[in-house]
């Protein structure tokens, strides 16, 4: 893996470990951040060796959400006609919600592991991964509200999906502060952990086992799954029934039953 | 605002308080009712100032559904033709819905108090608003299977997106009461109170915080999760990214951001 | 009812008791389970007598999920032209869903009664139950990610909608077992009972009560929350107008409220 | 009927004749044409005499769509907020919107007879009638294009499904004019006529044969036909199933039946 | 193939000769029809020898419709509760329309050869083809509306999709028969014959060159044009992906281009 | 505009003329083109000068489609495990999906000018522009059935949307070619010309037409069509008011209604 301004990569035991690196600057996602993130989930997507993504912080916070600078160096390019202006806007949040669907779209499981601040745009980017870990005294706001705005790079989008609909429009139209005790009852992540070194212990230990499971069945597993988000039940059935058709007739299968038989680990090609 | 029959309508600090107003009758929908709550939603739709809505119910109960008086009045209506009966009661049923569909499409949210019972058409309207509060001792039951009916005014259609699918149908098929704390279990309502009066408290308090956001940002909130009930995650996407073409433009945005930087609290214009 | 090789069928007051009835094979799905269960449904559709069903395995267990000897010998059939297999192996998929189709849309609501092991296609058949109840101690886990493939009969379609996304992807990625006390809290289950017996119970005296309700009211009640999974809320609201243009016209309603107003117990005609 | 200012409505023979009654300025669509054509399709659709409907201008031309002076009055309304201008803008375009909706959902055929121009607004309004008819020499234009806009008020989205895809962006692109016979090829149009008076002639007697057709068996088809619009087949069939399990109860299906028997006209009831 | 009562079932060079044999009752569809149609498109399914199917009817009409009696002994069965009427209007509608769903989703593309009366439901079976010839002297007609009923086995589903919008709905709402000349310019069929003779030619004509084309790749482009008649560009281009990821590992593809490279006649295995 | 391999770009009043450059290959689609289109209309994506776009072929057709010798080395990957081939296949398709994806969703309106052949995956090409016109004598087939497989970049996703489903069908089984003057009866073509040179003079004119209106109005007129070819009409409505809440604010209207009422050419940024 190549180096990066705002995030340390690395990849190992066929997991990769994706950490915003900019400690310093509560990991707020500046321009750099949200280049590089659609880099990375590109090389993740067509490395084949690559079977699972741990998302996390370094330092004391997940990440404070996007920079405001940012923010306000996109409000300065404004010009005096409201039309072309609200073109120019239109192509900017676009390209900005790209950057989540990547991570959102990428074929391997990819599991968010939150410690202090997780705010604004950070719920964003964890909304779209495919699970979410937390220490106890994590801190979760939709914060965008408290700078005047409806969150438009994903929280509003498929949050609803995971927390439900009625805690969900409490939390975006107050901005309300919840920490991982709350989040956990809500459903926002799946377990919380005393601490940050526990927590990484515990999302690792989760990734390590999505590994060792044969990469086209949890493959199809993830693409099903996304596909339910948003199709009927009837659609799915025929995608998986298409889907499978071709997959079932991949070695995986007979190596996990012939594991299964002899009861030993089962070992599949990447 | 203007008197009511079936309600008393209240505007203060830029929050409507609409309360159903027959005590005496346990605050059945009558037929001053459902015409009476179409025009109140219009004006507070229309109504700038307004930034959010507060519902509750007058005396010791929320309500206890569509006035039986009504239903059979309708009953009396139908003729030998089963064709005719059906196009009429067709159009009577989509009239009714209309009724809570303006709460529903109200573009301010709405935040429901519930104390003592919550039967039948109660809960049909309560899925319509957008947060639920009760006292601990609120009586929720979807009655209207025990008068051998599908319920039709909404809430077989919204509830299910509110608690899920499986608790949803035992509590349809069976009409079981549950109590306030069990509702908070399911995500019925999100938060119980001890007694009705710090139930009003605590709902007016959530509402305050709303009211002193941007109205363009809880707006276009709302708007977003209402849309993401029925649509797809990449629908939801392009949908935010048209709307906020324009809203970003608004002042509202500089006046947050100002606030927040000085740590002041931030005026908006209705 | 006729006589079944892999299940127990029985109907005594107005519920029917679909139990699959191999114990010795730990109520392995096999040929004949896939067979007999459409025809076994197929016979409670058209039986206005049967009001609500119950199903439940026969023994320790619930079921270990599909026979693998009966996968096996799907993957013997193949032969040399890969899309010749995709054509035949998509057949049988179909094919298989199909039998859990009937049970999704049966009009009448079904109960899981589940306890011991619950895995593989046992959690896609319960999923395309009404509702599930199970003991403690019973075991679930989405076993299809062991034997090296995406779960193609429903699990991955429907559990989404009863659980949610998040907890949905981690039990699906990593096969982890969970116990009946943990499913209650995902909404897997409704409910938990102490063993088999208080279990069965348990579900049985559910299952009268939905007996006892308007025949009518229930099956529309059931078709509008099925059709909710997977439509529009105006849809919806459209539907139930249509379809309760014609069932209010049933002798059912007033029925009901006769017995209401008399305080009686109403009789309903199948 | 009461009198309106921007109409001239008459009913004669269970036909309502809607006609726009601005002959001296082009039939162009002001205040008054917004407002009424409103309250006039609400008379129609709680009218059971009124079967069909002819939609018509009065004078030399059809209409030659919005009137300018109304858009520039919009235009003068706004203030120095650009979102608050999307949001009064949002509101004033889904208000206008609606005017033509109601065209689009009356339960009756809506039969648009056109002469002279069809500009603009124009288009926008028959392409929400069930049919058109008009003269030889009509004068079709999706004008929006040349006043810098793009058609709001339903032209973009209803015409597609009634002349397709490639000649649809073809007109709307270049604002081209057409006229009857090209309008009749791309099926915009059902029948061209020599003149005015044998137009009206032409589509008079095509709404007088709807007009002795079961209303109940007409209604059913129009609202499967706009269903069809927006839904899959198999919903559509679901939907008719549901429609038809009561309007099959209605006397006009044995009331026509024994005409046909009898070689008879049938007569059927409002 | 067995023998059936209403039709004549050959099967020959590949192609499948589906002819309904009522002549003496103008083909009218009654009960042996709708019960014999399902087996036979279920063998024809099953049968990888079929590769195509002609659709016709024996005599000088291809089909009057519905057959009158079966339709007056539903109204016969009607008792005296409107709901429970419903409930058994619905399950006979749908399984009427499960007969021509059945000629709808068959694998192998189906040809109508229509010539005389094609009158009610026999457009509702038409239209479930994949393509329709007839002979000039044709006559079609959606006959439904002179028996009182929204036609509710097909034609208002599926016909709008091929004939488009506009002149859709003059012909459901007169019932206005056209003969095989409108029809072609309508797009109802796609091409037009002299006589019976040179129909049943040209038809079987077009079925042999799809016979001789790879069966996998035909079945591959059925399922795709169906799928896109109700589902979104997106979604089918994902839908194919996952389709050919199979089917391009199949024998014919190289069967194909190596035919192709030496100018020759390629011969593909059923 | 850079130089490419396999097409030549210009750029001349506010025209991009994209020609397809290898007409010694009969303009085969190469590794070169697959990868440049994407990149080209990216560029015109970005480059707001260019209004309009026109796509040609150079010499004597437009092209042939995908070029053998690229399909072929595809199939020369595939390796022993169809489970492994299938993942590579449909990331292959995909990838290429995405080059004619690009075209459909660039935001200015793309007009193809067709001569001479136009085969295979020149059609899935061409479907995916705005508007197509040919020459008399252009040949179209839906080749691809000859090589034995399911055209799978487009032609069956966008074609039916474009000429209707009864031809499409035809055209798809059998491969059969059509001439200009067929397709443009089909709608497959918007105009047919004599020759290429008036082919490509008539298309420019078109070009440069709406290269002259308002590229805020154009573009949203697009978008509109665009969004109606897979959504509903009523989400159409929705988003084109939310669309032009803030395009209604450009000064475009302004000018335009200026120029119409001093009856001069109006001149718009860009």
């Amino acid at each position: 893996m190549p180096d990066y301004k705002a995030f340390r990569v690395e990849l190992a035991d066929k997991i990769a470990h994706v950490q915003i690196n900019r400690p310093e600057k509560v990991n707020a996602m500046n321009a750099d951040f949200w280049k590089e993130i659609i880099t990375i989930f590109q090389e993740i997507e067509e490395n084949d060796e690559v079977r699972a993504v741990v998302l996390s912080g370094a330092g004391k916070h997940f990440s404070s959400g996007i920079d405001l600078m940012m923010l306000a160096s996109v409000g300065a390019q404004l010009g005096p006609d409201a039309g072309r202006n609200a073109r120019s806007l239109r192509r900017k949040i676009l390209e900005l919600q790209a950057a989540f669907n990547a991570v959102d779209a990428c074929s391997k499981p990819v599991l968010a592991a939150i410690q202090g601040y997780c705010l604004g745009g950070a719920i964003d980017l964890v909304s779209a991964c495919d699970m979410r870990y937390s220490t106890l005294d994590a801190q979760f706001s939709i914060k965008e509200i408290d700078i005047g705005m409806a969150a438009d790079v994903g929280t509003l989008q498929r949050l609803p999906r995971i927390i439900g609909d009625g805690m969900m429009r409490e939390l975006a139209y107050t901005g309300r502060t919840i920490d991982g005790a709350e989040a956990e009852r809500l459903g926002l992540v799946n377990r919380t952990f005393a601490d940050q070194e526990s927590l990484l212990e515990g999302v690792f230990a989760i990734a390590r086992e999505i590994a060792a499971k044969s990469p086209i069945a949890v493959r199809g597993t993830k693409e099903m799954i996304r596909y339910m988000r948003d199709h009927r039940v009837d659609d799915g059935l025929e995608y998986i029934a298409t889907w499978n058709a071709a997959m079932l007739q991949s070695a995986d299968l007979r190596v996990a039953m012939t594991a299964h038989m002899s009861k030993q680990k089962p070992e599949f090609a990447d």
